[in-house]
């Protein structure tokens, strides 16, 4: 069965999500909604990706630059089983009355509050507990990057606890008016921040607190997370569980001299289109164990490291047959994911 | 004739210029100098590209991480027709004496003085009357920027004077020690800044004065540029010329919504590898003509948009039969520019 998929929102996920599922052989692209005729909606047109707007009045302007729009969000939500929506922070609430009307089933972003949806979602934590679910929410980029970690060293170790600072790039490469430009921002100034609270709607049982700053910076978050497990380990053990986890990719500075999130991202766009990386970077020597407790940096590609779960979770509120080894097989080829940037 | 080229530095701009190499049918890429075994030698490791270390002793730390070394820089020289050197501001001139003692031809980067070289270079400028030189230099980033819109303008109108301020990106994103972070740098205080003299390189005859700053930005430089044409001209007639002249793209504010080196960046990463612009960006709305005055904003990729002019220079330097029209064309057809992103 081919899974008819619609993304509402064509910013920063919804273009990413889009293609993503055009290199799905168990989903179909309809369409993408967009608001405005800028240069995405050059792009997608150039792609041959069907064009919606939010309503007829919004056509208007797509008209006027000569771009060929196909209906509005509600035509759009009549021709497909899932929709995606990637608009902006909040705005998935109030759409979410429509897509109920059409009889949709739907995928949320980690900036609607946990309950626009039956459940909130991490493939490698939930994938198969949450499976059929009508509505899903795709945790935030940070909490995705933690719940990958968390979740992989659980499952071989068992995680007690998780005490993570988190350095937030300020704003995308893209997003002109955001700052800061000189600051380093408490994000919130009281603790926790709402990573913690956002991990635990997909694992409630576990003790975590986290604090976030905000710097100026537009490639990557940096996490330095702690976490205990329920036995000693040896950092050889640590190392292995991460290598061999999906999602994950170990980078050796010393190997590789690459010691911040701008070379990550320099060595990405030689072989990456967008220079995207979706897998959570781990590195490798700033990984210590001490007992049963595991200290490491890890890297955050805001823009992209939620594709995977996006597709995972079309897959999940529509009941694929495809279990959780054969999604996190087939997505992450299908988008590159792997071990190492070549 | 097939002219074999050796690239010494495979940094920024030595590795575009080494992967263009590998597009010419009229050239083959012998191998390329690195000192350091980072993530851009493993990265040519991983394209089949045969690397060189500047001596027997570099060659040491590759031996350590398992990366295959072809031989040293004197071995290579021996190889090739011409050598392209992108090594750092300054190293050229010392790297001169072995390319003559191996009796290769030479093509230097902007950040050398102009003595490296028989002449300096671009494209458009003195393609035809270069040709045959043993060495030539292809100016920099910004002064390459400022030639083609000169020389195209020129051309057709005649220029008798530019005047430029050049708001200039502080570091590549790559460069983690660089600066400023947080500064408007007077680059230099005293005018004119070495722009203009680097232009007179290529136009001697030209009434040329520029300013510059450094702000804290990676993705890109942007000038004011201020022209004084031989004649009167209309906005019509300039916008033509440029939206008909190689290597110069127009992008239409008010079309695409694109208004900053960010959303032009994060436009080019939807369809361009490493989101390189080798074409110098013009921006139409504000192409405004007075009688012979012309102004605008130009935008100019700081990391490719020399490496046409490069390619076109290994060409010149072994008198290739092609002339101006067609060098531009190969060249610019394999690279992929164009008049639009999409």
């Amino acid at each position: 069965m081919t899974v008819k998929v619609g993304v509402n929102g064509f910013g920063t996920i919804g273009r990413r999500v889009a293609l993503a599922v055009t290199l799905q052989k168990d989903m179909r692209l309809v369409g993408v909604v967009k608001r405005t005729p800028d240069y995405s909606a050059l792009y997608a047109q150039s792609k041959g990706i069907n064009l919606y707007t939010p309503t007829l009045k919004d056509a208007e302007a797509f008209d006027k630059r000569g771009i060929k729009v196909a209906g509005t969000l509600e035509d759009l939500l009549n021709k497909v089983d899932v929709v995606v929506d990637s608009t902006p922070e909040g705005q998935g609430a109030k759409n979410k009355q429509s897509y109920d009307e059409a009889g949709v089933r739907q995928v949320f972003q980690g900036g609607e509050k946990p309950d626009v949806a039956e459940a909130s979602f991490s493939t490698l934590c939930n994938y198969e507990s949450v499976k059929g679910a009508s509505s899903l929410r795709v945790v935030s980029c940070n909490t995705t990057g933690l719940l990958r970690l968390i979740c992989s060293l659980n499952k071989e170790f068992g995680v007690k606890s998780v005490r993570a600072v988190l350095v937030r790039r300020g704003a995308d490469p893209k997003e002109v008016k955001k700052g800061p430009i000189d600051a380093i921002v408490l994000n919130p100034p009281s603790l926790p921040s709402h990573h913690a609270i956002d991990v635990k709607t997909v694992l409630p049982w576990l003790d975590i607190k986290t604090a976030a700053v905000a710097v100026p910076t537009t490639f990557m978050h940096l996490h330095h997370v702690t976490l205990k497990l329920s036995r000693n380990a040896t950092r050889g053990e640590v190392l292995e569980v991460l290598s061999q986890s999906p999602r994950i990719m170990l980078v050796s500075s010393s190997d590789t001299g690459i010691k911040s999130t701008a070379q990550l991202v320099d060595a990405a766009r030689m072989v990456r289109m967008r220079y995207d990386i979706p897998e959570l970077v781990v590195f490798e020597e700033s990984v210590a164990v001490d007992g049963n407790e595991v200290m490491l940096f890890q890297a955050v590609h805001q823009e992209s490291i939620v594709v995977p779960e996006n597709i995972d979770a079309v897959r999940a509120v529509t009941q694929s047959q495809l279990g959780l080894e054969e999604t996190v097989k087939i997505t992450d080829s299908s988008l590159g994911l792997n071990k190492r940037l070549w």
